[in-house]
């Protein structure tokens, strides 16, 4: 399996889903902080994993999930996070969307596996 | 706003996280397969909208969202769109997850707009 998905539990557990599109300036300082978010946040209690990706066009999806409400507010209230989310909204994106939820059943499949369900 | 974007009411509402990583085959079949079920899915009772991106690596995440339960249930049902997951499964993806959601928050922002929470 693809080290670009997120090994979870059994739900329940929440998600955030950020979709966003990047204004194309900065990417560097974009790739650097993007990074720097994801291990920062792989450190905070209540993390679960992170999926993300973005096409050609600057458009992008990352999935955050947690082990509860509690952790996502948590996270969202950590300085270093918060500073990086207020740069990124005058420095990086053209509009985003963030949306929190809670995951209530999940599936998979692997090649070398047939279809299961999770939970 | 990009189209990229999905327009939605306030929530509560259900999404859909199918997040897939390709396998590298196959791209005019899949892409003219996708291309038709995001039209069909959009004629579904119950559809909210869709946002799905992918990256150079293959690593894609669409997010579907819906009003309902009973509206994920029906299109999981419906006859073409099982054949195409169907097909799907044998032919395009090394893996894929599925979770399905309630999205109990949301928040934007714009370029042109200071952020605003929306529920």
């Amino acid at each position: 399996m693809s080290d670009a998905f997120a090994a979870l539990p059994k739900p329940p557990y929440y998600a955030v889903i950020f979709s966003s599109q990047r204004n194309g300036e900065d990417d560097t300082g974009y790739a650097a902080a993007a990074q720097r978010m994801v291990e920062l946040a792989a450190q905070q209690p209540g993390y679960l994993g992170v999926e993300s990706t973005r096409g050609s066009d600057g458009f992008g999806i990352t999935v955050s999930y947690w082990d509860s409400e509690a952790a996502i507010a948590a996270w969202r209230q950590h300085a270093e996070h918060a500073a990086t989310r207020a740069h990124g909204r005058t420095h990086w994106y053209d509009h985003y969307e963030l949306r929190v939820a809670k995951v209530e059943r999940a599936y998979a499949k692997s090649a070398l596996d047939p279809a299961r369900q999770r939970d």
